[in-house]
């Protein structure tokens, strides 16, 4: 932490400014502080977060940075016309050669949210959660057919946060089914899984990792045993070998990063649209 | 869909490019065609996509709009040298400014999520989600008391959505809990609540689109019908007034939006860090 402070104001919801900022600030081996001011979308909530930003400046003797996604041009000005801090407006910056480029104008509209809760995209969006719940951890083995993606792998390796991220950004319905001891003893998938093995997608882990995460939840226990971890890690990587099921591993992968790999290798006309 | 193509290029995953860029494109009244190609991390990935650009443009008659978020300096060196689209690199434009403004260089390290996956942030991240799992709809009185904020509304007025979004993009612990007819007739909050009123936040919604929504799951059942759901909405907003619950109406409004109202009023400290 340092005695800099960093804004993130938005007549939005601001999740752009600060998903954005933050990818630029993870490239500067800094710790400013965080500040995020959504839903300035009033010239009065201009002026008040104008002058937060000024005060920050003198207390700390550095000017704020601010990450800024403002279509509202009024509010836009007062932050232009009085801001002391640096300003870094992400839409003003590329809005205008885009204007140029697509030889039309922009419609200034605020968020990129608006009305969105009524759009079909939205709703396609919600639908997936749902359904990605409702076949979490092989809750169900009822309407597969439906899934875009089905994530196979052993207990604690990553599918479920995987499976919501999926249904959550992208709006892929996405079931996730566990590979559990008496699969490996049967030596088959489960039997459910075999009419789709088209869409599963596995994911493994370190087996050192999977112990750490187990025993998180159940200290002691052969299940976060690290021979037993190391069992079944084995055995799922040979089952999906065998079963030509594309598999990666999650253990220094974040869920972002797992799901654009799948999305990539599995959905690729979702790609395009 | 319009004859123009907008491509997202990263050499991570590419989620802050496209988030960022269809930010500006909502921006303007056209449908550009979207094509993602993440993981542009080789001198040889870089000369493929330049060259799928290219033709793109040549086949369409105009050349390509591209949002990078490139920091690998050599792939970013051939998309400069031999790009024909116009290049859109959020990174590029900012970065170097804020090297001023901070008085050090900056790391050139690749995506926002490198090496999280080993990060405390990451870990919490994943405690939350598994948490918000854990005390959906109700399913758990246990624990509570680590909960961040406890979701509170009828069934279908998007709680489970929004819980789900707070514990995902912030690491917010987001219990929820349904309001039922009982609770009505009872004229009470559900008791396992009393103690964590303070962070109890009210979901309501409209009853026309609750309706709806509900038709879709149980058509035609008394849960869906109109009257039903005007007198469950109008019961739910009194208990919230008369308990001096915090609440707004998701009818109109996105989870993200919904969820960055509720970040402001009960987590005023998770929002300065």
């Amino acid at each position: 932490m340092t005695d800099r402070t960093v804004y993130f104001i938005s007549d939005g919801t601001g999740i752009t400014a600060e998903t954005f900022g933050n990818s630029i600030l993870a490239q500067f081996p800094i710790k400013p502080r965080h500040v995020r001011r959504p839903f300035v979308d009033t010239t009065e909530k201009a002026y008040a977060v104008v002058r937060e930003i000024n005060e920050t400046g003198e207390r700390e003797g550095k000017r704020a940075i601010v990450f800024a996604t403002l279509v509202d041009r009024e509010v836009l000005k007062i932050v232009r016309d009085h801001c002391q801090g640096r300003v870094i407006d992400m839409f003003a910056t590329f809005i205008e050669p885009l204007e140029e480029e697509f030889q039309v104008k922009s419609n200034h509209r605020v968020g990129r949210f608006s009305d969105v809760a009524r759009s079909q995209e939205y709703h396609d969006r919600i639908e997936a959660i749902n359904f990605s719940l409702a076949h979490d951890d092989g809750q169900s083995a009822k309407n597969l057919d439906a899934a875009d993606v089905i994530l196979v792998g052993v207990s604690r390796c990553g599918k479920t946060p995987t499976s919501l991220y999926l249904a959550m950004q992208h709006g892929i319905k996405a079931a996730n089914y566990p590979l559990i001891p008496e699969d490996f003893e049967r030596n088959k998938m489960p039997a459910s899984l075999a009419p789709h093995k088209g869409k599963c997608f596995g994911l493994t882990i370190d087996p050192d990792r999977l112990s750490q995460i187990r025993n998180e939840r159940r200290p002691g226990s052969k299940y976060a045993d690290i021979l037993n971890c190391r069992y079944e890690i084995n055995e799922a990587e040979k089952m999906m070998k065998r079963e030509g099921i594309a598999w990666l591993s999650s253990t220094h992968k974040s869920i972002e990063e797992i799901a654009t790999t799948i999305l990539r290798d599995i959905r690729p006309d979702r790609l395009v649209y």
